[in-house]
Order: structure tokens, then C-alpha cells, then sequence
């Protein structure tokens, strides 16, 4: 097998040189500003061995890939009851479509889903105060990473509040029927905060290692799901991870996988490794440009890939 | 690990004497008269060894399970301008849904819906007269296979042309924005032969054989596809395999897979072995049910998730 | 021609000894409480003659029917770039459907479905406070019926405000795309209120009264608004004001109306009279069931389809 | 009132002065022939005075204008049990859709569109060759316009059917449905057929009197339909007549009409008069562009409008 640390080291420079970028998301200021340049890998081995490239220390808004850790945290207190609230069938639609949930009683497809996050989010909230259940959220953030510096932007949660109409329309639709059990505002507020969470390709994939080791912490073997729950949620990850483009990346890449808008994307191998890029340029389908083609050439060389050597 | 044949059996007496069995499909009279209490299971691992359970033997119709296989040959046709006519994206929709041809200018969204499979048909019958296509589609299974004995079964072949209306209006509609490219009766005729073929679950598994091995039959070292290939059709069917049943395949089974309303299922463990199970009672979304538990009990007492031991 | 006031009394007589009520409106209690045996019908012809039957002068929630006088006002105000927010096509969905707003970027397809008037709604309010433009559009309503009695029922406004869960989902769908200028909340609060409006059969045939007449209050001969504008509001009446029971309604009764959930209905005889109708059991399209079987007797007994005598 | 004769030749002039003139329908060759500088327009009155403007005796391809007058034809056979194989709602989707369909179980939403029109077809020939319902078909429009010289262009039919695969894909969908009795290729080639019917304005507008007169042919007397079912095709045209485009002919013409991409339009003013109109350019909706202001022109000239005067 090539060498880990080479060929992530590697991977990094070609992306550094690519001239295609991807377009960095402009809908609030804060990403806005993002560096088109940036560019971050952090592998992280069954033994613990940490490889990193390019960027891989600096922070970056972790977005939609909060609802990995969400979405575990939510198992952990509802159990498959929440399988009631939110399905697991990938969507066919975009990242903040509300039509499936016309047609479907506005049960979301999937928790990775607008939709269906703001719906796990209700789900850890359950009655408690806003700011409890983010505390909540980000201790379990901290604690998979074994990293207390961990924190939360808080001017971005405010610009995402302020320009957060689509999800405010997804959260009041689900409230109708009966969806969501909080004030739609406390279970929006949560979920602006926790997608506003900042993290490096490091922290990122320090807090993934769960999943790529039967739900335990391979270093410290502490235990934080069951195998099978590991297994399902990267399941979930697979066919749902990336909206309307999770075939595509399960097509080129062959990796559970969870991209977020602010560039970043958590991809685990199961057995072999957690892995987190980051690279503000999106392509069309809303998901880091170089940081797909980055998991795809890693995959490649590595013969990570899921779907066969 | 534990032994194969001993798992394999005692699987297939679990399922025998399971009182929930689906119900069968009626649509045609050939799938109507099937014996709900059949139940078939053969695993080929990467050493060859053939491990049967129940009905092996018996063939059924293969029906949706010969879409893998046309996609395979029509890969090698076209390569990848297959994609162009056809997306890889799961659907969100049931297998026969017309309702995104018409919001997607015709092209369908993955080549395992009934539109997409029609649409890679034509792909191979590319001018041919319809009789040599499927000359060509029943040779490959064949040599997959290593039987010259598998055949069409010509009754249900009649039964699903002289019923399949919906499948006429998907290829029609495909024909009015030029995705199809042969007249639309000869295309429907090579689809509904193609799915009229009849395998045993020990016929499939051998077929399937390429897809767990980098493309190759291990036993005969023969070349079928490049490992890629091999790697990115499980990805397909893993993502679209089972229409919008597939999210809940792929969190329970955990490997890549393509049902057919015959009541089989073809199921891949890349690096380890093709797996073949029949029965024929569905459940309600039109996969087998027992067909699906079993691959269930399978994976998780072999520990072959894709997702994780 | 038969005597108007007979044929109203009779009616009205018929439908109090129907069995079949149709169905109270149950979502707030204001609604639930409402007597399903009431029923009261208003005709004001083109000379002024009032025949009233039954509880036509008990007041009861407008509702929708509001939505045809909100249209007045802000087409005085924006005139025809009033259409550039909002379409004037039937929308073949249901009243408070979100799917179509998806489709056509959150443009609504007409004034008359709740999206759609919740749009004509921000344009009264276009910067305004509140308070201010809903005592306009009452104001204007009162001069329209020339009755300084008619008031807002603040508990139903508190009620739909409460349960208006998807009602906000379209408000905030539609600020997400811009089709919007005032905070939600405001917009909302305006139409939640215009909503509760408070009026009998005979208030409201009084107000709309100008519809019939090329535009103007043939008492007073005070000009409300051009002729060619009452037709063209007639017109997207027709076609679009009881929803998805449009086409029902103009296939029955054959003149331009305006439904409520409340169980009221305003139609318009062009050129002979303005007629409101109220019974509080709904069909299954959430129409007045009665209210929509008098207009159909009337319309028949009269002669006043505009479809032909 | 104005004189009518002057009325028709000022707005036929008119017409041929305007420099805008749609673009003609491409799909076949033989529309694709039409003259873009052609423009006819009859209007026959209540006393049988005949008006003409420009090229109102040549023929053209009345195309969906023929769905009129098989929906006569059907209700006339069929009565009102037609109503559960088609709806009488507007779909709000363009004449070709096929969604709805999968959305209602294969009904289509009303007989204006090609789905419904092809229903409506299916009944007419229940049972029949395809041959003798062609011919009572076109007996039935030689007997309303009391013109036997009025004929099928076997050339525009034959090209309808080479190119009709959407028409084939909804056809099929129906049958799926068992919304079909006939077999689908029989009940199409009558449908083809009579959507090739060729009649000029003046023919037209002769074959529409009964609808402006309460069922009967006024020069002759003779009852077609009753009065209520005149008014209530009259108000299916009305919500119906123009696709996605219906709200829009409402607003600006008000009149029930019906129109085909042939560039004809068959619009009836109840109680005064049946116009026919012809301009082969169409708008972005697909109907007669010219043909559409002329009868905005038309009606308020002559203060036609169902709205209102």
C-alpha cells in the first residue's frame, strides 16, 4: 500500500495548482469572504496515524456536515423512534426543496436534508432551552474530537438566521403537521447555530473516527454508537449524503460522505479511516469542487473505495 | 469467520419457516402461479465455493436483475456516453414514476428505473434487428454465468408486452425528445424479452461474479469490465437498485444490490462473493421480502456491510 | 322573470330542510363553534333591490372572500406591476399548496390561493405599519358596504395566527425569493387579521356590489375602480376562486366567485347583481356546501349563468 | 352597439398591419407551411349575420378546436358518466403534461387537455372501428356548420401520428389506468384524425352557433344539446379551453374559447354570437398570438365580455 502521509501530501499540492475552483457560496458575507485557494486534507488511520495536507489546521464554517453528528446524537436519545419523523430514502431533489414534503405529510425524505436536520434538531431539543441543547451539541462536538477548543461562529449563525427563509418555510411546513414539537424559532435557532460550528480538516476528522471503527474511538476505545448503528449511519451518509449529487459522489468517490456549503466534507472508510477536505469552491451541485476530486484521486490510490479494490 | 455453507443453510430453513412471506405479484398470470413458499439462496465466494440453500436451483423470472447486466453490455457499447441519455442519480420515485422524465427533458435519472433500463436497451440495440440484440443480451448471460442452459422464458415474455402499457408510455415519452433512438416497439420488445429471462439463484450468482472481483471471474481469470467499472456499477446499484426502497436496502443490508418483481436479488460483497436469493412474495415496495431479511441475517452474521464489520 | 325576492326566500326555505350540511371547519374553534344549520343568502340587483333570506344578516368570518377586496386595493395602489408578483392562472392545486411556489420561484399563481394573497397583502402594507394597513382594508371595506359596523374578530385572528403554521411556510418561501418586501411577521399579521373580518350576507353583497357594475356603486354611482379592471377581477374569480374547485364551481353555477372557509361565498351577476351566500358546512374542496347548491338553484332559476340563459 | 360588419373588417385590417405575428407551429411540416401573414375572422349573431374579416373562408387545421366538439359528441353518447373518466378542473399544466396523470391515477384533469381529449376520443369509439367514429365525427362538424364539404387532411394526420409519441406516451399512461376501453393505437388514429379536421372561420363559427344559443342551431332551429349543457361546455371552455394559458384569455378576452395550434380559435359570446378566428404565429403559450388580441379587440369594442359590459 502507498504511503499514507506521501500521497496525502501529494493530493494537496495537485489541488493548490488546479486552476478550476469551484464558486465559493456567497448567500451570507461570512462565507462570502472564504479564500477560493484554500485548500485542506486530514486522514486520520485505524492505528492513529494522523496525515495532513495543505490547510488542514485551519477552521472552517462546517455547515451541513453537522448533521452527521446531529443525526447521531438524535439516535442516542430517541433510538429508531426517529425514524418516525424523518425517513431514510435519498430525495431525488435539492438540498432545500419543500416539495416532498407536500407530498409526503411533511415527513423529510432523510436527515441530511434541510428538512429532515431541522427535524433531528427538534428531536435533541425536545423541550429543553435553545441554549442547552447547543451546549449539548457542541460538548458532543468536542468530545469526539477530544478537542475543548471547538466553537461556534457566532456571526455567521446570525447571517444564516437573517437570510434563513427557505428553512424557516421547511420548519413552519413540518410544524403544520405536526413534525416538529418546539417553537419552530427555538428549533430554528439550534439549527443555525450548530450548522455555524467551525472546525478544521483536523478537529473534523478526529471527531469522525467513530464511524470508520465499529462506533469506538479506535485511540481511547471508548464506545459512542453500536456497530450497527455505525454501519447505518454511514449508510445514510452513502445515498443521502450529498442531495441530488449523492449518486454522483458514491459513483466517483465509493465513500460515506457528508458535505456542507462552507466547503468541507467528512468521508469515512470504514475499517481504514476518517477523512475531512475542505475547499470553499462549490460546483453546481452545491458540494466543495476540489474537495470531491481530492476524495476521489485519495480513494483511487489508496483503494479505499467501498464498491470493490 | 463462519463457515459459509453452514450460514447459507441454516438462513435458508430460517426463512423457510418464517409465516411472513409478501404477497406475489399478479400482474401476469407466469408471476401469479409462483409458490410463495419458495425460497432460494446461493452465495459464490472469491474462491468459487458454492454454497446453496433451498430452491438453488429452481429458475425464476429474473425480471429488473437483467437491467444490471444490460447496463454492463451497454457500458461496453458506448462507455460513457451511456450518461448522457441516462443519469445516475437515485429517483426518489417508484420504478415505473413518468413524473421526472417530464420535469428532466426526457432523460431518465438512473439506468434501474423502468425508463432508464428501457433507455439502455435502445443503447443496444443501436440499429439492430430486435432478435440480435437479444441473441447478444442472452449470450452475455451465458458466458457470465458459464451455462448455455438459460433461456427466455417466451410466455411471460408475451404476457409483459400484452400488459406493459406504463413501460409503452415511458418509452414513447423518451422517444418524443429523442432519447431513444430505435422505433419505440422494438425496444419495448428486447426490454420485455430481456427481463423474461429465467436463472437460478446458483445461474445469478455466477453471473454476478465479475462485480465482487475487479471486474474479473476469479475462477477463469476472464476480463469483464475494468475494475472501475465493476466498482462503479455497485456503486449505481447500491445508490438505485431497489427504485425507493433503496436508502432502506442499503441501511439494512448494507451491500450493493438489484431486486427484480420476480422475487430475486442480486447482491455484491465487493472482494468477497455474489450473492443470488429468491422468493417470491414482495413487500410493499416491490422488493422480495424474505429475499431482503435473509441478505439482512447474511451480512450481519458474515459481517460483510460495505459499511463497516 | 321570476320575482327575485320569492326565489330567495324559497331557496333559502329549501336549504334549511337539507339534511346533507357538509362539513364545519374544525382547525381554530371560532370556526368549530359556527351553527352548521345555519344558512343565509343576500341578492342586491342593479336597482338597488335587496331580497334576503334566511340569516342573511348575521355576520360571520370572510375569510377568502377578503382576498377578492385586498385584490381591489392593492391594484389601486400598484396597478398591473401587481401582476409582476403574482400570476392570474388557475393553480390546480389545493389553496395552501407549497409545491407550485417551488416550480415558478416563488411567484403564486394567482391572488387567490393563500400564497397569492398573502403577496397582494405586502404590496398594501409596502412599508407601512401593520396596524395602518389593515385599517385601510378595513376602511375600505366599509365604504364599499357602506357600513361603519364592520370589525375584525380578534379572536379569530388570534386563533389563525396561532395555528397558522403553513400559511408561514408560504410567507417565508416567498421572502426567501424576494416576492416579498415587509418582514414576514408583519405581512402575515395583516393577513391573518383581513382574514377575521366580520360580515353578513347582506354587508357583503352590499360590498361587492361594484363588481356587477362596470366598476362602480350604482346607488351612489361612485366609481370604485375602472370597468374594464371589475371584469378582468370577475375573471380570475372565475377561474380561480374556489381553488381546486374552480372549474366545478363555474360548471354549476356558471358566475365569478369568491369562497371562504368560513362558509361564506360571494358571486357576481354582471350587469344584474351581487350576491353573497353563507352556510358554515364545507364540501371536500373546503367550499360551502349549501352555499354552492343556492347559488346553483339561483343562477338556474334566474337565468344568470354568464354561460348562456 | 357598433356595427358588427364594420367591427370585423377595422380589427381584420388591423391585424394584417401589425408587425408581430407569433411564430408558427414547426412539429409537422404541414403547419410549418402556414402563412404567417394569414389572418381570418367570422362572427355570425344571434339573427345569423354573417361577418368576415381577411382570410376567413380558407381553411386551416382546426387541430385542438376539434376537442369541442368530440366532447359534444361524447356527453351526447356517454352522458354524464363521461365526467368519471375525465375531470372538468383546469390542470394548470401545458396541454402535454403528463404528471398529473401519475398524480391522479390516470384521470385527466379536463377534456381541453390532449390526455383528456384522447379519453373523450376512446369513449366516441367504444367498440367501433376506427373508420365509423371518424365518420360520425366529421358528420357531426358537416351537420353543425351544414357543410359537407368540410374535410380530413390525410397528409396533417399522417404527420400528427409519425411524430405523436408524447400523445402515444399518454395514451399508453391511460390505459395503464384502464381510463382507455379501445385498443391505444385504434382510439390515436381517431384522435390524429380529427385534430386533422381542416375548416375555415367561416365554417367554424357556423359549427360553434349552438353553443351561443342555448343549445340550438337558431337559423334552423334545431336542438343540439340542451341549454344547460351548452352553458356548462361553455364554462369548461372557459376554465379549460386554453391550457396553462386559460386565466389569461379570461382576463383579456372573457369569452369561452378553444384554441389550436393550427392558430384558430372558436370563441362563443353567449346569447350574441360564435366567432372564429385564425392567425397560424403563436404565442408562448401555444395559442393564436394575433388571433388572441383580436379577440381582446373584438369584445371590447363590442362589450362581449361575460364580465361585465
Amino acid at each position: 500500500m502507498p504511503d499514507l502521509d506521501l500521497v496525502v501530501k501529494e493530493i494537496a499540492e495537485e489541488m493548490r495548482q488546479r486552476p478550476d475552483r469551484g464558486e465559493v457560496a456567497t448567500y451570507i458575507p461570512e462565507l462570502a469572504r472564504a479564500d477560493a485557494n484554500a485548500f485542506g486534507l486530514a486522514v486520520i488511520d485505524a492505528d492513529g496515524n494522523v496525515a495532513l495536507g495543505g490547510d488542514a489546521e485551519t477552521p472552517f464554517s462546517i455547515q451541513s456536515i453537522s448533521k452527521v453528528f446531529t443525526l447521531t446524537l438524535a439516535l442516542g436519545k430517541a433510538g429508531d423512534l426517529l425514524w418516525q419523523r424523518v425517513g431514510r430514502e435519498p430525495s431525488g431533489s435539492a438540498f432545500n426543496s419543500i416539495v416532498q414534503l407536500e407530498y409526503e405529510r411533511g415527513i423529510p425524505r432523510n436527515p441530511f436534508i434541510n428538512a429532515g436536520a431541522i427535524a433531528v434538531t427538534d428531536l435533541i431539543l425536545s423541550g429543553h432551552q435553545p441554549r442547552e441543547a447547543l451546549g449539548e451539541i457542541l460538548r458532543f462536538l468536542q468530545f469526539l474530537a477530544d478537542d475543548t477548543t471547538i466553537m461556534i461562529d457566532e456571526q455567521v449563525a446570525a447571517s444564516e438566521r437573517a437570510t434563513g427563509f427557505r428553512n424557516a418555510a421547511l420548519a413552519n411546513y413540518m410544524k403544520a403537521y405536526g413534525v416538529l414539537s418546539n417553537p419552530v424559532e427555538f428549533t430554528l435557532g439550534v439549527y443555525f447555530h450548530h450548522c455555524a460550528i467551525a472546525m478544521s480538516c483536523r478537529q473534523l476528522a478526529m471527531a469522525g473516527r467513530f464511524l470508520a471503527h465499529q462506533g469506538r474511538n479506535p485511540s481511547t476505545g471508548r464506545s459512542v454508537v453500536s456497530p450497527e448503528r455505525a454501519r447505518r449511519i454511514n449508510a445514510v451518509m452513502l445515498t443521502c449524503g450529498h442531495y441530488d449529487g449523492s449518486g454522483e459522489f458514491a459513483y466517483r468517490v465509493g465513500l460515506p460522505g457528508k458535505s456542507g456549503v462552507g466547503g468541507g466534507i467528512l468521508a469515512i472508510a470504514p475499517g481504514k479511516a476518517s477523512i475531512a477536505v475542505w475547499s470553499p469552491g462549490l460546483d453546481a451541485a452545491g458540494n466543495s469542487h476540489l474537495g470531491r476530486i481530492a476524495l476521489e484521486a485519495l480513494t483511487k490510490r489508496l483503494g479505499w473505495s467501498i464498491f470493490g479494490a
